[in-house]
């Protein structure tokens, strides 16, 4: 019988070339379908909601397959993570739809990113943050932040290769949300139906350029307007960046 | 003008074949002394307080290291953490006395043990504790603890390889506190004026059978009284494990 699973990933992008399948390097999807192999000794593509580039982490990945196995999809969880090496996690695993598709249905996807914002670095944790050690106005990122919400022709913001560039760049971000948490880290949460490649990384270099006073909040807008990725800040390194959760 | 410096270093040990010099592999000592040698010109030994084994991690382990280098402290703080590998952090730096030995002059030791206690094992953090899916007695392993707590003669918590031995194995052991944290995790902490090598590992294998109930608390003390390593519980793992503070 022809089946189709939904499983939560959960994992650590540090020492993975990303989500996405590639010959002789360690990838996400590469080690989740070589585990299905194994345990199923069927050779099966998996589709995930999203494809986290090199660093990246995961929380609740979401990724669907089938499959012809009789197994519960407890023993998949349990199996699964038995044969998974320590980096990636199953949290979850369920019977789905047959036409459940994890990348094409996703309603809705947030993002986080996590820096450390205390002057000297730590020797913990540089895998899974941006370390600034200049000090940020955390009120400056929020208004900069407001400008991004809505309906907008995110260009700017688009990864600047081009294999990369999508003919409509028009996303719609629902929340930006900036916490300061204890010990020095500062959180920041982006909700949206769906993001273009690197958005959020490049969204973070410019609310950085304006937490340290190097644009002017209302200067967004601007950056925004031109559609030009040179207008907008650097790329945020991909250690400080979670895919938190999919919506669907 | 020949100076003596006390370094507070923080390390993330699971990318380290441990504290010690050797020849070919990584260690912090290694690269510590790598970097003073580029700062400085000098090639020079450095002290550790605690000579921590491969895949153990450090809070605020303490070195000291003699230098002809004029640097000032907070120079050699900003200096060495722009050299040293992420992994390895500088949190602090003072001249010393000439005579200070961090190793000999060590007065107590904190050192803890975190466990992951969660039937489900987790993509992150798993070189950093010790992951347990069955759950634990925490009052067994409290109970167990207080056994261990002033002098004893530890041999059966000695690593049994033959040139670890060391010919006095009495120790005092002044506290042993085992906290239940927020999701999931179970931390142990332990302070003594010194431990023998694998001492907190070993007594971890056996506190974790008397939470599992393998073995009685009770049982703790025939275990110390049979001063033969057969008769404790397995080497807990690495991972788990951080050299929190030294007292001089």
């Amino acid at each position: 019988m022809k089946r189709n699973l939904k499983l939560i990933l959960e994992y650590d992008g540090s020492r993975f070339h990303g989500w996405q399948y590639q010959v002789g390097v360690r990838t996400v999807q590469s080690v989740l379908e070589e585990a299905i192999m194994r345990l199923t000794g069927e050779t099966k593509r998996v589709t995930a909601a999203g494809r986290t580039d090199a660093g990246v982490h995961a929380l609740e990945q979401t990724v669907n397959f089938n499959t012809e196995s009789s197994h519960s999809p407890q023993v998949f969880v349990r199996a699964l993570n038995s044969i998974l090496p320590g980096d990636v996690a199953v949290v979850d695993c369920r019977e789905a739809e047959p036409k459940f598709n994890a990348r094409s249905q996703a309603k809705a996807k947030i993002y986080r990113y996590l820096i450390y914002n205390l002057p000297n670095r730590r020797a913990f944790g540089h895998p899974y943050c941006w370390h600034i050690p200049e000090p940020l106005d955390i009120e400056a990122m929020r208004e900069a932040a407001k400008y991004l919400i809505g309906e907008h022709n995110f260009k700017s913001f688009q990864a600047s290769s081009r294999d990369n560039l999508e003919k409509n760049p028009v996303r719609e971000i629902k929340r930006i949300e900036i916490k300061t948490t204890e010990l020095g880290y500062v959180c920041f949460e982006f909700e949206a139906k769906s993001f273009l490649k690197q958005m959020v990384r490049n969204i973070m270099g410019s609310l950085v350029m304006a937490g340290r006073a190097k644009i002017r909040p209302q200067d967004m807008e601007q950056i925004l307007e031109a559609r030009n990725r040179k207008n907008a800040g650097p790329t945020a390194p991909s250690a400080g960046l979670y895919l938190v959760k999919v919506f669907y």
